[in-house]
């Protein structure tokens, strides 16, 4: 039997801090004398409201939360929310469609990034700090969700990082999530706060400088300019994003055990290594390549390889440069890099760094035992052996992960997209990064798709974000035997 | 010590096979009067005496095969064959480049069927005859190699059909290889010849006959025309073709059985009834397609779609029809199917049916596993539970294949090549299948690549043939290791 009631609650919970945040975003519009006001703050108390009849009507003393509770949770929660956020955009008018609105604010809860919108620069300010905070909500979610949830539910070789996660490890949802998030939402706003003042420092109004560390620290990549961060012609700023994005994308236990000046985590950390010379092997061919044919001077070469580097396998999606315009070769690398990720247990979507690792490691180890068939070979991850279960699993969301996009690309291919378009779309939503290729490249937007094909780029984002296995278990029927 | 003597006699008495073979081609160019005689009998035989040179200098008493030996035997022996094989059309003229007819040739000895010629109607018959007798004597080679030397090898999951093959399952390569050699090879002729007459009865003449059923048989897909089997208009050719390409993707020990009159095996083999079913699957979504979209009647839709399928998926790369006009689905689809590949002990190349099969088997217990978390589930095949070694194994086969196909699709990028044509020649090349999308599909060709990437495809299509961990090895220094 499956416990309702402490689903309703718990859903009802986040519509209530939903709400509050949504009415939040007005002090903007407020200064900037826009016309979203009544919007935000009538949908924020509406959305507050349900919220509190759920909460309060299935409110249970000691709630009994188990394994399934906790998948329906997480797959019902970002979709819910999603549904209420869209509310404003829709009701405002600046994005009358609703599938439009609801495809940008899961974009935005999922920490995707991709848009719809071709205006930018005319939505009010609340409207758009409504769509930077739902990334930033999206980013909080995730990394609960990541170091807290999924190592207890056994989701995709997240098991691996429990033992780093400070707090108490056992086998009871409710106070592990509690102090998982006393303890690194600290830090999650500190960095928020601290990237904001540098970007002003940079130049950027208040108002920007917000958005941007809101969607920065979210991996996320909405940007307040319809350019992107191309907007900012500051290498300062560019800079400043980069780092933050590099820091995003890194495990958020790292960051706790560093600001308790535990800075050995980091050398000591086989995923944050492998991140860091990923980030630099690309952006040094890159800067040599752009660089070679003549693209770029030297300094202007790296910064645009390293930001559009970093922003990919972080799955940021900012943009200071098209590299769709740099050549094929470039075009070629960054499709690939939207199926790399960042670190596990970062706000980063994606495969992660940790499974090409354990993957790579385990293929290797498979020449080694050819060659040495009665060697007892076993992959090494933080210098422990990984046992086969762990490799079997990550196998299992790798292929389940390459599957999807395959099918993905072949049914947007129905809505008329070409090949490249097709791939790109599907790539980018499942691994929320931003922007892609061709159609969906990084100057265009996804306004142009189908209101279906919308849709099913929305699924994907939310089964990407969730680590497919959450919402493919809840398609199972095996889930819903007792 | 690595035993070169063993290696260099080896690959000697397989250069005398060869040149007899070359030597052989001249019946049609005798009848037609063609101007190719000379050179293929005195290519040929001097192609025999260089083999004779090696052969009986290094002849020893009980000579020594290990792992490693037979690795190299392998890996050099596609290699130096092709590179004698390639000479007749070079001395002749009729492919004055030798990269282009040493291409022509490797994607004959490997089955791949990729083709740089674009007069191939004004090609003597002779070298065309040549042409198609180094694809089956490919198709020959690799059914030894995949059901008698690779699973002593251990090589990416191929020890599970050990237990299937008739004949000694012990450790010696030598006996080994005859008695499979002796049994399968029986069975390989046959076919080709019953496939042979019953295309002359379908009207082809004895020459086009003859190459079509040498090709077909070794899923490899050189014809005697440009417009390949588009040139024939007989249903009933079409069908014959199908109907010898199913049966040369299937694993050559069901058909030994069968022929013995055990039929029940071809049920009880797991590996057969996946691709069955996927080639139904997929021809059955294809040709609703094709009549819904009114592109052609009913039974013209049914053939189109079953021998494109067909002839992708068991990597043999004949065309009745070009899918790319169809439309971006049918285009993205069959970009797909080239990364199936027939049965594992068959003639067929790319990924192989049982490999994916497992991996697939193995996701969907995982998410079993993630339900049940207490519950042993293990992956089963043909009844017996699967070890995690091997799942390990073939994971590796997996994420190397893609990785090749990454790196090899960036370097194509390299020459000016488009997206989807690097993608695509690559993805063709190492699954030996021969067509591909864009400027290599099936209507096209590769003589248009640059000198320097004809080499890369040429690597890719050996690679792909010896299941790339017997090139992977030769290639990583722990093979060197004493």
């Amino acid at each position: 039997m499956i416990n309702t009631k402490v689903i309703a609650n718990i859903i009802g919970f986040l519509l209530i801090l939903e709400g509050i945040f949504m009415t939040m975003c007005i002090p903007f519009s407020i200064y900037y004398g826009d016309n979203d006001i009544i919007v935000l703050v009538s949908v924020g108390m509406a959305t507050s409201i349900v919220g509190s009849f759920l909460f309060f009507f299935t409110k249970e003393k000691d709630p009994e939360i188990r394994r399934r509770e906790g998948y329906i949770v997480v797959g019902l929660g970002w979709m819910i929310l999603s549904l209420f956020g869209a509310l404003p955009f829709v009701i405002h008018g600046a994005i009358p469609n609703y599938t439009d609105a609801f495809f940008e604010t899961i974009s935005g809860f999922t920490t995707t990034g991709a848009s719809i919108l071709n205006n930018i620069e005319e939505i009010p300010h609340g409207l758009l700090l409504w769509r930077s905070a739902t990334q930033w909500l999206g980013g909080m979610g995730i990394i609960v969700l990541s170091l807290a949830i999924m190592p207890i539910l056994g989701i995709g070789g997240m098991q691996l990082f429990v033992a780093e996660v400070p707090g108490p490890t056992k086998d009871k949802i409710h106070p592990r999530v509690r102090e998982t998030a006393k303890r690194l939402w600290g830090i999650y706003v500190i960095l928020t706060g601290i990237e904001a003042l540098l970007l002003m420092l940079g130049g950027m109004s208040l108002f920007d400088a917000v958005n941007h560390s809101l969607t920065t620290m979210a991996t996320g990549g909405f940007s307040t300019k319809q350019a992107s961060i191309a907007a900012y012609d500051s290498p300062f700023i560019h800079y400043v994003i980069i780092f933050f994005m590099f820091l995003a994308g890194v495990n958020f236990s790292l960051h706790y055990y560093g600001l308790h000046g535990k800075f050995q985590v980091f050398g000591q950390n086989d995923e944050f290594k492998f991140y860091v010379k990923i980030l630099l092997a690309f952006s040094i061919i890159i800067t040599a390549s752009l660089y070679i044919l003549d693209i770029y001077g030297i300094e202007e070469s790296f910064r645009n390889s390293l930001f559009q580097v970093v922003s990919i396998v972080t799955t940021t999606g900012y943009v200071t440069a098209d590299y769709e315009i740099w050549g094929q070769f470039f075009k070629i690398l960054f499709f690939m890099l939207l199926f790399i990720g960042g670190c596990a247990g970062s706000t980063a979507g994606g495969i992660k760094i940790v499974r090409h690792q354990l993957l790579i490691r385990n293929s290797f180890s498979e020449l080694k035992r050819l060659v040495h068939p009665r060697a007892v070979i076993r992959v090494r991850f933080n210098n422990n052996a990984v046992s086969q279960d762990i490799i079997s699993n990550v196998l299992a969301f790798f292929l389940f992960y390459i599957g999807i996009v395959l099918v993905g690309t072949l049914v947007m291919s129905l809505f008329g997209l070409d090949f490249e378009s097709a791939f790109g779309s599907v790539a980018t939503s499942l691994g929320n990064v931003g922007p892609a290729i061709s159609s969906v490249g990084p100057t265009q937007n996804f306004a142009h798709i189908p209101d279906l094909g919308k849709w099913v780029l929305s699924f994907l984002m939310l089964m990407g974000r969730l680590e497919l296995f959450t919402i493919l278990l809840i398609f199972s029927p095996a889930f819903w035997k007792n």
